[in-house]
């Protein structure tokens, strides 16, 4: 099943695809849909063409993030492999839909400006002390972010978060494309392009912390509810680690994408 | 003025303190009071004794920490002065109200339990880009909050996150008591006592980065809403710093408190 979150009517409305429709669902998100909706309800179709994506999940009760969590990425980023995953956050300010664009800080504050593609887990079960098979269950489904990060903030102290959670610079969607259709998240190609040109190519089996891992220990620090979305890292590529540096710059279009979910495109701009 | 959320006939409600009667006002708590309520409005009263007091903020849009902030702290964790504030974050599922049991974990995932009294800001109104004098006009006000910590998931990996945001360990209240009381926060004496026995005695003009500067900064970032919460850091005097290290334990009283703001009052308590 797909689901996902449009901008329709002057508010945001969870969908279902069905085929070439979509199926509109009494839920103003994925989110809400998924804390107490039906997903596979009845309602009115629209044609699942020139869609406005909101962000997948408009308002989840927590974003974790999961960093240096590739093994590729760890080596470029002159960092070592973590005993444990390695937590930070972002709120949902920070959130974008799917093809919105992207918010520059204006040049004053911050010209470093990096991609990270990332697989992100959507919980659709509430989750405490979980085990592998409840952590398993708990997973509603997968979709597509980009942690865009602003490097020079995520840099200015020893903590990621100012870095990492600027206003409208991460893309969250299209779709939420649940467990029945790709399992755990492993085995699928993930890749970001800039302006069509390939930065980032990997797999999600190369994780060192994969969904199940990662949901499992999650929960014994919190409870996880149904929305919250969880970004489980980024391949090698990123610009930081390049010689010399790239940055996303004005104008520029960033293609986030992994196999079996689809893709967000943004394109960047300068306020 | 002195605002509360209490728990009151089976939710929560915000409420002003009337010299010895609280009256009860039209939200379900603080944050949406400050979002979409007047904290002047007439109301229902009851006595403001034995009241039963809710986290200040039950569903903060965020909670943003700031870690590093006091010379001596830093001196006792070894750490140097940052350029900029240290940024962490922490979900709402941690937050407990002023006189509600500390959840501590169970010992086999981590009896390293540490506390942190810490100046909470109460933002009031929105704010972006803001310089200072907008950033002292967009807090509401001041309250108590303790950053209890598990150290050893704070450092089982470059990131605080985990360490910081279990569940049911932060203490958040009794009141937010506005600027026009307490001006900017600073001059306030802030101590942590465990069972009676002082831990941490300062005063919040010890800051490194005061209130107004970590708003102002903040706003660069992202916009600041009613009701987030910003916890500005903490004191010499931690339990992890001490020789042997000292830990909470079952059982354990810890009584954090600022002048002119009040106190929390949670006695730690095993599952």
């Amino acid at each position: 099943m797909r689901l996902t979150t449009i901008r329709h009517e002057g508010s945001t409305r969870a969908a279902r695809v069905d085929g070439d429709d979509l199926v509109l669902l009494d839920a103003g998100d994925v989110g809400a849909l998924l804390a107490d909706g039906d997903p596979r309800a009845d309602g009115p179709t629209v044609p699942a063409s020139d869609l406005d994506f909101a962000p997948l999940i408009t308002h989840p009760g927590k974003i974790v993030c999961v960093g240096v969590n590739y093994r590729d990425h760890i080596e470029e980023m002159g960092r070592e492999v973590p005993p444990a995953p390695t937590y930070f956050a972002k709120f949902r300010e920070a959130l974008i839909g799917a093809n919105d664009d992207i918010a520059l800080p204006a040049p004053s504050v911050s010209t470093s400006i990096d991609w990270e593609a990332e697989l992100a887990i959507v919980i659709g079960a509430r989750l405490r002390h979980g085990n592998a098979s409840e952590a398993m269950t708990a997973i509603a489904g997968f979709t597509v972010l980009n942690d865009v990060s602003v490097r020079d903030y995520q840099r200015r102290t020893t903590q990621f978060l100012a870095g990492k959670t600027f206003e409208g610079m991460t893309p969250l969607g299209p779709h939420l494309v649940t467990t029945d259709e790709v399992g755990d998240g492993s085995g699928l190609a993930i890749s970001a392009t800039v302006d069509g040109v390939v930065k980032q190519s990997s797999n999600t089996s190369e994780l060192v912390f994969n969904a199940v891992d990662i949901v499992q220990d999650l929960s014994t620090i919190i409870t996880l509810e149904p929305g919250d979305v969880i970004a489980t890292g980024t391949p090698g590529g990123v610009g930081a680690a390049r010689t010399p540096p790239e940055w996303l710059t004005d104008g520029a279009v960033l293609r986030t994408e992994i196999s079996e979910l689809g893709a967000c495109v943004n394109t960047c701009r300068l306020p």
